[in-house]
């Protein structure tokens, strides 16, 4: 196994399946203001969150092998279908740079709430894609990280809400419509009465204040993002790999046109993306087959 | 320029993006009881509505040379996006085959529906995707048939309506959130009081009754899939090339896993598809670039 690289400069990479993961590179574009950061959104392929995992593990490697052949020192998998199907693989191809995924930060961070707040029959709600929540990962994922802090296993519901995505994208935030579809897919999810509720999806925290409205007062909601900031600032800095001079690069890398990222991630952030670069995650030379 | 091909037991070539080309391949299957028909869902680059047009030609491409490779005697483009974005390229790479496309046929459907009617001020309404709606593809096709007609061209109103083809996919094809979402699209178009609309992309006939709900009474909604059949039988019984005898296969591939395409198939069709085959459209041999 190769040694860690060193080299403070190299970039952190951060990909998705499209913009949704645009909600964790503003956090960390926001924390780490030195750090040189790549975004990869893959909206020649997006979304993932109906597709099989054999697919998104493809399209994840493409993307891996494409951060590896920039010398990134870290790369985070700001996705949660492509963690759910792809994080192992993500990690076995990336060794020995370190991956964080969004999976993991967002079950742990949602522990750590439920423990704060004491309460003595813990109820853990999960929502994300239907791929997401087929493949079992946040409740695996949560009984491995009670386990090993021996901590009892909370009761956890799961909810697939395939139309949050299309209305985050599509700019419908609050209003009318976004709370039918909210009723729609949390009525379960409120008689269940989860002291926590997981937006298992870069795309929820968007509809955050109409997701709130579904569910019972005072339910907390848990996004990946601060996680995920948190822990990257925790392993540069033990690996000494933190950038602390200079203004940091971001760059932004779209498999489908320019023009389609920069409209739905303008809408999306609300902001205009000056430097998108096209990207041909398809090239033969990047395909394992 | 090759001759055209005239082995009767040549099969017919059907793509779409997913698995709303099964509304047309519905149709020809219904009406062509002897000819073998294969079937193609990119599901795993679905959906081309929000793509870019470079992306949907590349896929779009794709697929045409793989249908090639079969030996098709005809191709019908089922997808509104493809037709708009990659007409004019599968037509190229396909020639001498023939190519029919929804778009042509939806559009050559909605003036004879209108001459039927025979009303003083025709108005067209359109609704699609929103890659179709941006391409301007229907508005253009509909002044192009009726100069070639010497009929005066209708006025016309355009709606892309993103979230009908989740809905239709999850089949919440009736009810109160369907309804409230069709509202939120048609509004305009309702107040626009059109005679006929085009239902533009081929998800969209599952949400017909939706739709109708929310446009003034009498509206007209124009489907291609039967203006593709009468199309599809046309050419072949002019060029000799109808198979006459024997029962026709039905083939079915899909880009992303077998059992995605099953499971969504499934629930658009209510029925279940036995037959259904992996296809690489990635696979190097089949690119371009």
């Amino acid at each position: 196994m190769e040694a860690l690289p060193t080299d403070v400069t190299r970039p952190i990479g951060v990909f998705d399946s499209g913009i949704g993961g645009l909600t964790i590179l503003k956090e960390l574009r926001r924390a780490l203001p030195h750090e040189h950061l790549i975004y990869i959104g893959d909206l020649a392929h997006s979304p993932y969150g109906s597709k099989a995992p054999e697919t998104v593990k493809r399209f994840a490697s493409q993307i891996t092998r494409h951060l590896l052949s920039r010398k990134v020192k870290l790369i985070v998998v700001a996705c949660n279908t492509a963690s759910a199907t792809a994080g192992e693989t993500v990690r076995q191809l990336a060794a020995p740079v370190p991956v964080l995924e969004v999976v993991e930060q967002g079950a742990a961070e949602a522990l750590r709430v439920l423990e704060e707040l004491g309460e003595e029959e813990a109820r853990i709600g999960i929502l994300g894609t239907e791929t997401t929540v087929t493949s079992g990962i946040y409740p695996d994922t949560i009984r491995m990280l009670a386990d090993r802090r021996g901590i009892p296993v909370p009761a956890m519901q799961q909810q697939a809400c395939p139309l949050f995505v299309p209305l985050a994208e599509e700019g419908l935030w609050e209003g009318e419509l976004p709370d039918m579809v909210a009723r729609h897919y949390l009525d379960d999810m409120k008689a269940f009465q989860p002291q926590v509720v997981i937006l298992g999806c870069t795309h929820y925290p968007l509809l955050s204040r109409t997701i709130a409205r579904a569910l019972p007062a005072g339910t907390r909601l848990i996004e990946s993002a601060p996680a995920v900031v948190k822990s990257v600032k925790l392993i540069l800095e033990e690996a000494g790999m933190a950038a602390t001079t200079g203004e940091g690069l971001t760059e932004y890398h779209a498999s489908d046109s320019v023009d389609t990222f920069q409209r739905l991630a303008g809408r999306f952030l609300d902001t205009h993306l000056d430097l998108v670069h096209h990207i041909d995650l398809d090239a033969c030379e990047d395909r394992e087959e």
